[in-house]
């Protein structure tokens, strides 16, 4: 299977990627991914697991009920973020891509984890703290109380010791790494502390300059074909300044543009604005529309190839599911073992 | 298999037992059932189960770690818990005895049901309302906070209907009930929504006239032998009224030997009362003892045979543990299939 990794390497992702060996991530399946995802995280996987770093890629179907009533849709979009790692050159070899619900013994180990935290902990989660603060404790479900715990299962029954984050998801991670610890000192030495592979990833606007997402419309999904990419940068949001310059804080739409042409032809934004001078939002729109859709080119044509039979994503879910499984049940046996349970 | 059932059945089981089909019910493995477990619910079990009705008897192993840190002797305790069961009358041919930690499907229910549930909700559990309202939010473990939910997955991945609790336990089975219907009306009609069955046996007491409790030696396990049982009621706190009486308000040592007397003889404590008359605490005692050495011979004489080979205990296990697990898995893929998961 042919990888996109960009030739660059990311030097934070080189430095880290060194003494570790299996990373766990993960995408929530609520829709297609976008080039947010993309340039955020995604990259990153397959530059770590071009280093030879093992890929844990956890998809939270369970989690999805956290905030919504219904979990719409969810196979499909499961099989899609299959579809999207594989096009962005996740290799089903070396990788496992698995869903939360079908690994039991990955869930089972919730409950001696639970045991190792307190409410007070949990209640100190930033998000839960925050709707606990304005009263809507019955807006907090016990699965989203319990997320973090959850998130240490996750990581910790196929032992991970790097898991990529954002700063918001530090404080999870530090219920991981106390979970491993406590569990390591009462019971027996089974778990890595699993470090924080913080991103480095430049944040990547809305074409309303806005936080990108699926919702807000704002999105050009990793699967978008050319014409739609280029309807879509048409309609971005921009400034009357015929001049382009990079400047985020007072010109985040045209700085945005900038950063998404320098991210697909791997320079840097400033030169960008420089070739384009006083060529305006129309140019830029256009600059950005062609390096967008010549970057994602062999990565479209890949997915278009992946999309035509779908099975072949569903047996690379289920065969990913089954070696979840197997470690699972792996460390769900040294778990009780360690614990003396039978 | 033989059973010690009693003769005459308890009016409330019988009633109750009608239109019903399966009983959830279990023991904490944290030491050898006394002769309270035997009048309080154990007995009540082999009744019902003579009377046609499923036993699934969970043997809530994590849950032990809800309260104490280390899980010390916990298959010892397991292993004791199924001899007792055997000895009592429990069928391992028709009843299904299990332990938490052997049966993945069923804790990975915890997930969907902890979605339908708030924190809020979750707080009102008594145990945990005393524990934070006095500010130990910190000994609130994870665990012991979702215990309700974990208690809802027990009884509903076996879809039982009818639950024996007392009193102090109606809250929790509130829990599971709400969590049926919700899931119920959210997704399909999966779960029948358990109704309680209230124990109406009288409570004993220990040898001291306190709560009865392993941890306070003032407890006759099941397994005693006939000069231990002597021994303890021997030391059983009474009072100097050689005449003797029941009174439970005012003499709850004397109407504690009275009703265990009674229990065994399955007569009036009243009745036995005026039969010893004037014969003072020794009498009383000697006749307790009588009735709990002839009530409980065959049941120990059973207990001492199935104790000879532990083998046997450890098949019952592992024929309960695959039966729950082959139940598990066939409702956890009912409720993938309602929620839509794959």
């Amino acid at each position: 299977m042919t990888t996109t990794t960009p030739d660059t390497a990311n030097p934070l992702v080189a430095a880290t990627a060194a003494g570790h060996h299996r990373i766990l991530t993960g995408d929530r399946p609520t829709g297609p991914l976008h080039l947010g995802h993309y340039f955020g995280t995604l990259r990153n996987r397959v530059e770590l697991q071009s280093r030879g770093l093992e890929l844990m890629i956890v998809i939270p179907d369970y989690q999805v009920i956290t905030d919504r009533d219904r979990a719409d849709r969810l196979s499909e979009h499961v099989e899609n973020l299959v579809l999207d790692y594989l096009a962005a050159g996740v290799d089903p070899e070396r990788a496992t891509i698995f869903t939360h619900s079908a690994v039991p013994a990955l869930n089972q180990l919730m409950l001696p984890f639970l045991s190792l935290v307190s409410v007070a902990e949990l209640s100190r989660n930033p998000t839960v703290k925050d709707e606990i603060t304005h009263s809507r404790q019955a807006a907090v479900s016990g699965l989203m109380f319990t997320y973090p715990v959850h998130q240490a299962a996750d990581i910790l029954f196929c032992k991970a010791d790097l898991v990529p984050v954002g700063q918001d998801q530090l404080p999870h991670l530090e219920v991981t790494r106390t979970v491993a610890r406590r569990f390591n000192d009462r019971y027996a030495p089974l778990f890595p502390e699993p470090q924080a592979l913080l991103s480095r990833a430049p944040l990547l606007l809305g074409t309303d300059a806005g936080k990108m997402s699926k919702s807000r419309g704002n999105a050009i999904a990793l699967g978008a074909d050319e014409d739609e990419t280029a309807r879509l940068l048409r309609g971005a949001v921009t400034d009357p300044d015929r001049h382009i310059t990079y400047d985020p804080e007072n010109r985040p739409g045209v700085s945005n543009l900038l950063l998404l042409t320098a991210l697909c032809q791997d320079r840097d934004p400033h030169t960008v604005a420089e070739e384009i001078g006083n060529g305006g939002a129309a140019l830029l729109k256009r600059t950005t529309t062609e390096a967008v859709n010549e970057y994602f080119r062999p990565l479209r044509a890949r997915r278009a190839e992946l999309a035509a039979d779908r099975t072949v994503l569903r047996e690379v879910l289920h065969a990913g599911n089954a070696r979840a499984n197997a470690i699972a049940d792996r460390t769900l046996v040294e778990v009780r073992t360690a614990m003396g349970t039978f």
